[in-house]
C-alpha cells in the first residue's frame, strides 16, 4: 500500500561521545523513507535547497521511494545542530536554520491525494494539516509532534490532532501534551483530544502502546555500541507505519508486531550515524534482529494458583 | 525450599506526590519477607528495638515467615525519611538512623545454617558476607547493594560479589559499578566481578536479566497511580527468589519467570504505602495480574522473508 510522509530533510551536525559528523544526511522524512521503504512504497513529501547532493535521492529511488514530491528549490537545505552527553535518550539541540523549510507550502500530485497511509512527522501542525487537507481519502494517519510545538502551537496542534488515527511521541512529549507525570494518565488524556492510538517511545526502555484499553510493550533492544541516537524516532516510525501499509491492515496483533518492527529498525539506525544502518538492511537481517527481540521478551506461560 | 534473608527492618517517613506517612513499617528485610513469604518458606534475620509493635512480627509469622532470627533489643529501630517528587524512579534520602542496627552481628541459628536460598538485601558488605560464612551450603545466593557502599566500600562489595550467584541493582548502580554508562558494557564489566546473573532494575521501565550471553526484559506495569515506591525494589527481589525457592529450580525459563514475578509483585507494592498492598495478595490476585502482564508484551510470532 502507498505510504505518504511529509517531513524535513535537513544536513544534521552531531555531536555524540562516541564522535562527531558534520553536516550529515539527516531530517525526520528522510530517516523515516529510509525505514518505511524496506517494507512498502513510499512517497516522499520535503523540499532541499540547491546545495543538497543527489545521492540521498538516487539512494531513495533505488529503494523504490516516489520522490517526485521532494522538491528542490534556491536556497540553503534545513539545518539541524545538536549534542548528545552519555544520557543518550535526549539531545541538546544547539541550532536550527529552517532555511527553505521556512516557506515550504506543498502541494501534492493527484497520486500523491489517493495515499492510503499518512505520516505526519515532526513539522509545524498548521502545514501537517494542510497536507492532510490534500490527502482525499486516507486510510490511516500518523503524527509526530515535539514539545517545541506542545509549548508554541497548542491549539493548531490540538486541531490536527482531532483528525489523526495515531500519535507517536516521546516519553516527555507524552507527560507534557497529556498535562500528567503520570503515563498512564497522560496516556487517557492524549486520546481524549482524538487519536485512537497512541505510541510512547521512551528511548533505550522501549515504547509503549495504548488503544484506550491496553497497553502494550516493547523493549528496546540492549546494545553494547550507540554511536548515534539521531532519527532513531523518525526510523521507529518508518518501521512501525511500513509495516501496518505492508500488512494493510491495522488490527491489534498488527499494531503490535508494528511497534516491534519499529523497535527494531530504530535498534538498527542507532548503530551508526546518520541514516547509514538503513543502507545495508533487508528482510533477512531485520528477521535476525527481530527474532533476536523476540527471546528478549519470550516465557514460558504459567500461573501460581491451582 | 527455605530462602534466608538478612536486611533492615525500619520505619520509614516517606513523603510521595500523593502524601505522607510517618514511621510507617519499612525496611530491605520487611519488604522482602512480605513478597517472597507468599511463595516460600522464608527465615528473617534483622534486628528492631524495643520500639517496635508485635503486629508486623505477627503478621509474618501468619504466613509462615520464621522471625526466631528477629532479634529484639534495647534502643530504637532503625529510621530513613525520604521523599519523592514528580518522578518517582528515584528517592531522595532526607535522614537515615541506624540506631540499634548499627552494632547488629547476627548469630545463624542451626536451622537458619542450613538454607537452600539466600537474599543479602542492602547492607554493608561486611555484613553480607558475615552471614553467608554462617550458611553451610546454600544452593543460590543473590545480592542487592546501593550507591553508598559502591562509593564507600567497594572493595569489601567486590569480595562479597566474588561470592554471589546473582546480583539485584538499579540503573544508576549498575552504571556505577560497571564504569560504563552503557548499561550492555555495564553488566559485562559487573559479571566479571563474580556474579553469573544480574537483574537491572528500571523502575517505571521494568527489568533486565543478563546471564553473560544473553538478556531478557520484563516491563513495569503500567500503573495509572503510583502512591510510594518505597520497598518496590525489596518487593520485586521477594518475588523473584520467592519464585526461585518454590520451583527449586535456576533454569533460564525459571529465571524469565522469576523476573516477571518479581515485576508483578512490585506492581502491587507501589500502589500503598508501606507494605500495605501485600497483606491481602493471593495467588489467585497474583495470576489475574500475571494474566495481564503477559498481555501486555505478547505479539504473534513473524517474519518479513519468505
Amino acid at each position: 500500500m502507498s505510504l505518504l510522509v511529509v517531513g524535513s530533510v535537513a544536513f544534521d551536525t552531531v555531536e555524540t561521545p562516541k564522535g562527531k559528523v558534520e553536516d550529515a544526511l539527516g531530517g525526520s522524512a528522510l530517516f523515516f523513507s529510509a525505514s518505511s521503504s524496506l517494507f512498502t512504497d513510499v512517497r516522499l513529501v520535503a523540499v532541499v535547497g540547491d546545495d543538497f547532493p543527489d545521492e540521498p535521492v538516487d539512494f531513495l529511488k533505488g529503494r523504490g521511494v516516489d520522490v517526485s514530491g521532494l522538491h528542490q528549490v534556491e536556497g540553503k537545505t534545513f539545518r539541524w545542530e545538536g549534542r548528545y552527553g552519555e544520557d543518550l535518550n535526549e539531545a541538546e539541540t544547539l541550532a536550527t536554520h529552517l532555511n527553505v523549510f521556512g516557506d515550504f507550502k506543498p502541494v501534492l500530485s493527484e497520486e500523491y491525494r489517493q495515499s492510503d497511509y499518512v505520516f505526519l512527522a515532526n513539522i509545524d501542525p498548521d502545514l501537517q494539516r494542510d497536507v492532510l487537507d490534500q490527502v482525499e481519502n486516507p486510510k490511516f494517519v500518523a503524527l509526530d509532534t515535539m514539545n517545541f510545538w506542545i509549548e508554541g502551537k497548542l491549539d493548531s496542534l490540538k486541531e490536527t490532532l482531532k483528525r489523526v488515527d495515531m500519535l507517536v511521541i516521546n516519553d516527555g512529549e507524552a507527560r507534557a501534551l497529556g498535562c500528567d507525570s503520570n503515563v498512564v494518565k497522560a496516556a487517557h488524556n492524549i486520546l481524549k483530544m482524538g487519536p485512537k492510538y497512541l505510541v510512547i517511545k521512551r528511548g533505550e526502555y522501549g515504547a509503549l502502546l495504548f488503544d484506550g484499553e491496553e497497553f502494550s510493550f516493547a523493549p528496546a533492544f540492549p546494545l553494547e555500541e550507540v554511536f548515534d541516537p539521531t532519527g532513531a524516532g523518525d526510523t521507529f516510525a518508518g518501521g512501525m507505519m511500513g509495516y501496518i501499509a505492508k500488512q494493510d491492515s491495522i488490527s491489534p496483533q498488527t499494531l503490535r508486531q508494528a511497534m516491534i518492527v519499529g523497535c527494531t529498525m530504530a535498534s538498527f539506525d542507532v548503530e551508526d550515524f546518520s541514516f547509514n544502518a538503513m543502507r545495508s538492511l533487508d528482510a533477512e537481517k531485520i528477521d535476525a534482529r527481530l527474532n533476536a527481540f523476540r527471546k528478549l521478551i519470550h516465557y514460558d506461560d504459567f500461573k501460581l494458583s491451582n
